[in-house]
């Protein structure tokens, strides 16, 4: 006989989640005991920001759902921000959300709070478990809604007395199906008339996303490009993108308007992998939303729920071009730099130092803007992106990127602005002994805010407005904060000691903070 | 003509709105630059979790809302920990949402959410601005609501477009009669009810909160409670408790249920004024959600819109008792302690140490629950306590609490698991030059969830469990932490140090840091 948190976790394990990144609290006690079962590992965060956070970076790594414990309605909202980000991801996650016993509920406690009411606006399932006998159930469905494709958010409230209550015994649920089905090819009509739009030569451009930017379907890309002479790129951020030497390479639409209208301005036609035409990240006034011109249109290979492998190998065998070599990425051969910190000086060590099969994960607004576009030649790596916007993104999804991936070395290039809102991920990386490299991009400002001020229209900001995008005073000791975490911590001034520290940062396991004093 | 954005800036001031905690992004970008208005004074801080926080402590102190800023829903989102803590406290505050232009909207951009939905489970009123031309009335409309009795939490979304749009001359509005009223007595009749209970001289207790936990209303409670016999006391937290010597005693109702139901298991009556009957802050298995013996009955004699002076005044008439002189708390003359940091040591410290006027703000889960009871016969200050549960509060709260009482000097006890939550505070104390002085007590674990799990009847949590209440490996440098984010540090590891260091932080203004190393 077990109790309801005890069934939980066996269905976590049986159904395949391996991971639970947790910060529990009193109603989550149960839960707590019933980790005593070795099957699922729990890895402790200390803000929930960090557990969302790192489910993101381990389910795109994984391409399997881990769950995240979260404590009450607060618990769910300091994770809403990196559910969000998650959600544009297609990331998959099962949330486990604690809750007060129903009993307890009529009295109004003080944390007590509107559960689904938060839930939903970044759950694309949420349900409230009502009985120990259902918990097994209940969790299977999220699990299987987690697993599908694309990849989702599930949010499952366990209240108390479900979690406390009797199970009865362990039974063997039945296999969800669902979770295994292969996702569905795109209708042939639909590949016939992309097909077409191809064989006409126009210029064209193919936007790849999702499960289209990794693996076979970007050497499938890349025969189609060398077939029909079309270009292929990503949207501005990718979720997962699998490039570097010997890979073919995608071209990456510009993030700001003008330059991204200037990109597409050729084009007489855009064709989609997993993704929709391309539009502005904000909005400004008189500026438009479309990036793409009055004249292209727009095709669709794959809708997000479809194989865009199987999709472009319908489209090669449609354009008779299944055996086209595509061209591939050369190796930057570079030496290590010298002199001053600068994008180009940045890209060159980070080309120089990144091993095979390392993780970047980039958050780094201003600064790695500008040198990523310079390191396609390096080893093969991951990049890792931040589909939804909501800063903070970067150091949780390391984490869970290198729970995943314990043999890869992640590298977390952030800005200081946004490595403040998540901060203590650091605490979890030292724990865990993680292999992630975070580089602080310190240039003591929200610098990309002052660009923004410029483009709505208004000039430079005055010493008012300039105040609240400068965080210079007083200015962030990185060192200090990663020591204060566990996590041996470097400054740099120049770009020979910032490949050397990154090189460094290799030689031994476990985490390393380099401060790259801008 | 003004703008939206400065049209709602110039109405924040006109209706005595003086501070807004921001952290602003693209979508603000406006408001930004409507803050070179100098009558509306912006903090910033480096997490929207510290905005909320911030505000709520700014409230307590003040009686009047603050604003924030927030960067779209997962700006808002990290606020909501906060004002859930805020919305239990009956504090008033103005959230200004940033969102997308209406039209970028209708394409899905990364950073869209359903606003309303995730500020409909925390806020009193939502409402979304349509035109700048009515941005005025709808800001004034949120403030109204804010300063009610009590306090609510008034969340208006403001799109980029009703920001840069042309809001025509600024208008003086209506005076906002609602917001000058006087809340409304209680009814004559329930008045007498609660006299002729306390008459019979069963014994009674009589609770109190919000408003009834200061000035002019503990006052009366003592004269009450002198005349009747009664029993005076709040629930185990409070918003704002202004005690100390030379001020009425409130007794305090015990946390643990054991504790609370063995403190009131004598009582055949219960007073409330501006709260409910006790209830257990968590439900546990075969446990209470009811503290109160079955034999005791429950009256109101105010509900939370009313005036609780006004109430204790018809009261005190009723029982013919107005002059009654009410007993004062003594002054505790301690000398400073040495040795051992223990509760009892630390609360002779800050009996010790405490300047008059202080404000205590306490999330110091395990050590200060037992030390605050020993403060009651310090110098008179304030203490201000989480009232939503959710960790986190400490910090912000002291940050607000502190913009608003410049001569005052905020001590925040905080236990090291709550600091991390939002420990980007110290930035902001840092930055704005505030009179804080936190005190991390750190015993290097969430020390309450071993008590708890204890409570849940498993006996003591296993290996696994208690690695996910452990934070020990790595531990937390404070010292490190403070010093990062330019907060003069220190370590103390005895009683002495901390006295001597209590009194060292009060010498010179500007914030400092204490880590009790327990």
């Amino acid at each position: 006989m077990v109790n309801g948190a005890e069934s939980l976790v066996a269905t976590l394990a049986d159904e395949g989640v391996e991971v639970c990144f947790a910060n529990p609290g009193t109603s989550e006690m149960h839960f707590l005991a019933a980790l005593e079962n070795p099957r699922l590992r729990s890895v402790l965060v200390l803000f929930e920001g960090i557990a969302t956070g790192a489910a993101d970076g381990y389910y795109r790594m994984r391409k399997s759902p881990a769950a995240t414990l979260l404590h009450l309605g607060p618990g769910l909202a300091n994770g809403i921000a990196n559910l969000h980000n998650a959600r544009r991801a297609s990331s998959g996650i099962v949330n486990i959300v604690g809750e007060h016993a129903t009993a307890h509920l009529r009295h109004d406690p003080p944390l007590k709070s509107d559960l689904e009411g938060l839930a939903r606006p970044i759950s694309h399932w949420v349900r409230r478990s009502i009985s120990a006998c259902a918990v097994a159930t209940d969790i299977a469905a999220a699990i299987t809604v987690a697993k599908g494709k694309p990849g989702q958010i599930a949010t499952l409230v366990l209240p108390g007395d479900v979690s406390w209550g009797d199970a009865g015994d362990p039974v063997a649920l039945p296999k969800h199906s669902a979770c295994s089905e292969k996702p569905p090819a795109p209708a042939v009509e639909r590949v016939n008339q992309v097909a077409e739009v191809l064989r006409k030569g126009e210029p064209t451009l193919i936007i790849a996303a999702n499960l289209a930017t990794r693996g076979k379907a970007v050497e499938l890309l890349g025969r189609v490009a060398a077939a029909t002479g079309c270009r292929i790129g990503t949207q501005f951020f990718t979720a997962r993108l699998e490039r570097g030497a010997g890979r073919v390479p995608l071209e990456r639409i510009p993030y700001y308007v003008p330059a991204a209208t200037k990109f597409l301005s050729g084009f007489k036609h855009i064709i989609t992998l997993e993704t929709t035409e391309p539009i502005a990240f904000f909005s400004y006034p008189g500026s438009p939303s479309l990036l793409k011109p009055v004249s292209c249109s727009v095709h669709t290979l794959t809708y997000a729920e479809e194989d865009s492998v199987e999709g472009l190998e319908m489209l090669l065998d449609a354009l008779g071009a299944r055996d086209t070599a595509p061209v591939l990425q050369q190796r930057t051969i570079v030496s290590p730099p010298e002199g001053k910190l600068d994008p180009t000086s940045i890209a060159i060590a980070l080309t120089a130092a990144l091993p095979e099969n390392a993780i970047l994960v980039d958050e780094s607004l201003t600064t790695g803007r500008e040198s990523l576009g310079l390191t396609a030649g390096a080893a093969p790596h991951d990049v890792l992106q931040n589909m939804g916007g909501s800063i903070g993104f970067g150091t949780p999804v390391a984490t869970g990127a290198a729970i995943a991936c314990p043999d890869s070395r992640v590298f977390c290039m952030v800005g200081d602005g946004s490595a403040m809102y998540t901060i203590q991920s650091l605490w979890t990386q030292a724990r865990e002994g993680l292999n992630v490299t975070t580089i602080i991009f310190a240039n003591h400002s929200y610098q990309i805010l002052k660009t923004e001020f410029l483009n709505m229209g208004f000039g430079s900001p005055g010493p008012r407005a300039l105040s609240m995008i400068d965080i210079d005073k007083p200015r962030i000791d990185w060192v200090a904060m990663g020591t204060s975490m566990g996590v041996p911590s470097v400054r740099v001034h120049d770009a020979g000691a910032f490949y050397k520290e990154m090189v460094n940062s290799i030689r031994e396991p476990g985490p390393r903070l380099i401060e790259v004093a801008l």
